[in-house]
């Protein structure tokens, strides 16, 4: 795996995060030295993937009540810097009830998210047969949790157990974290990989290329909707015409009871300019993936089937 | 519509190309002096769509006979550039037919793909109620054509009745197609159009942006499967699942009646560098939608509909 401190860490007077923008050509350390700059930092991607915006939400908040700077401003600077995953409020929320030193509740959060990562990959992991070829989306690994991964934990998991035959990593357009980072993270691991384009996929389940689709979420609604990187919904739609299983993996920190359906989960709107910078472009980051398209959602709390709404609200944060 | 001499076009000692891989940065003529080199033209995408490569394997069959070279030879060199569309085929096995001198024909064929174009345009226009918002994938245009196009000329001639109010462009990765060449299209033509990812389709349409689907195809079997490029069929499945109809805008010279199935039809793979540089990578070029989840076929003679296998024996070249 990779190292959690890797990833992101609180020092004395920073935040320091792993660049993801500059992956996989250099590791390059982000050194946050303010809520704010943390705030940047998840805004322009440099940290991203829903548990780890929620992980460096609650080092900014830390570092910013270490800097003696009033907190509830920090707090509502971080909550701003990106709408659709829910983890970045819940850290908030967790970090404005703690009574304690803040810097020891974030490293909490920090460890509790990745210890969830490797309870519920571990669970994933017993949905995949022996030779399995599975297929992920975006990058749901380490660099998206600080430290294992929920999709690809599962994957990580997978292969420890000699489950895993061979991963296909959808390039992930715009901003091609699947072939940036995930494919990264698994040459790290020793998977053998193969990134496709996304529109790739299609080909490949008719093929009989795929066995399963594993994705991570940003959010995850009450009856079981589940926001993901844009492609998501495309790849669910996928499955199930080809009767492949798909599989969303988030810790009960992406769920969120608060919103009972995916119709009120924010889709964060990005520049046309990722898309490309010469005509008139739309950049939706996420799409939802109805309850219905998903075989199963698995957290740490274990594997959830339809319906949903009873299982996840014993699991949910809210 | 784009000036067909301006696509490409033969002169004395050499066919001359508009060099689609610069737009629409910069519109640079790219000058091959022999078939060898119209041939490489096509292998590298200088020129290319299906009925394009036709006309440019026909002037260069022309330019070869031209020079006094071996046409059998210069046939060969060409049939081999690229294995997915049929057209090339066909244009060659015109010219080796014709008895007259080789420049009129292959003059001929360019003339008579683009009045194709046009017949089957103003068919397939007749399938959009006013108001429709298009989705288009790849660049079915005057580009791929050598004028007019099949499915944007199908928008073309929809818009010029007034029934067209948007088109959505997948970008069409990994080579961009969509956002490089149907975009520099629209705009030339005054169409509003606006570019997403690839992935971005199946969000438009839950969100109840896309009325209609339109492509092109690189090569359609008997029974109406149709080859086109990769993400054609994720396309075609999405559009099943929204309930939008999904059509397919080509010419006869498309059709290949020899090739009784989508099975048959051979699958491009390019480079895997095409995608991503430093891992490993798949990179098919085209995949094949099956006649079931195809609305209707427009081509030069009409609006065809299921089952194909009759209407299209009536209309293929073979």
């Amino acid at each position: 795996m990779l190292e959690p401190e890797r990833i992101i860490r609180l020092e004395d007077d920073a935040v320091v995060v792993l660049d993801q923008r500059r992956l996989p050509d250099e590791e390059v350390d982000l050194v946050c030295r303010s809520a704010a700059e943390v705030a940047e930092a998840i805004r322009t991607l440099a940290v991203r993937g829903a548990p780890a915006i929620g992980i460096a939400a609650a080092y900014g908040y830390a570092l910013a009540a270490q800097a003696g700077e009033d907190v509830h401003v920090a707090a509502a600077t971080l909550a701003a810097s990106r709408p659709t995953a829910v983890n970045l409020t819940w850290a908030l929320e967790e970090m404005s009830r703690w009574d304690g030193k803040p810097a020891e509740r974030a490293r909490q959060i920090h460890a509790e998210e990745v210890d969830r990562c490797r309870v519920m990959s571990a669970y994933a992991a017993t949905l995949l047969d022996p030779g399995t070829r599975a297929l992920t989306h975006c990058n749901a690994g380490g660099l998206a949790t600080g430290g294992y991964g929920t999709a690809v934990g599962a994957l990580r998991a997978a292969w420890e157990r000699g489950h895993l035959r061979h991963v296909l990593v959808d390039e992930t357009r715009p901003l091609l974290q699947g072939a940036r980072l995930t494919a990264w993270e698994l040459e790290e691991a020793g998977i053998p990989h193969t990134v496709i384009t996304d529109s790739a996929a299609g080909l490949m389940m008719a093929e009989g290329e795929v066995d399963v689709v594993l994705t991570g979420a940003d959010r995850i609604a009450a009856n079981g909707d589940a926001a993901n990187k844009i492609g998501t919904y495309t790849l669910a739609v996928l499955a199930s015409h080809h009767e492949i299983p798909f599989y969303v993996v988030a810790p009960s920190s992406t769920v969120d009871l608060a919103t009972p359906t995916g119709a009120g989960i924010p889709i964060e709107e990005r520049a046309g300019e990722e898309v490309t910078p010469r005509f008139a472009a739309r950049n939706p980051a996420f799409d939802v993936t109805p309850a219905a398209l998903i075989t199963a959602i698995v957290t740490e709390h274990g594997v959830h089937r339809a319906p949903y709404a009873g299982s996840l609200a014993a699991t949910g944060t809210a």
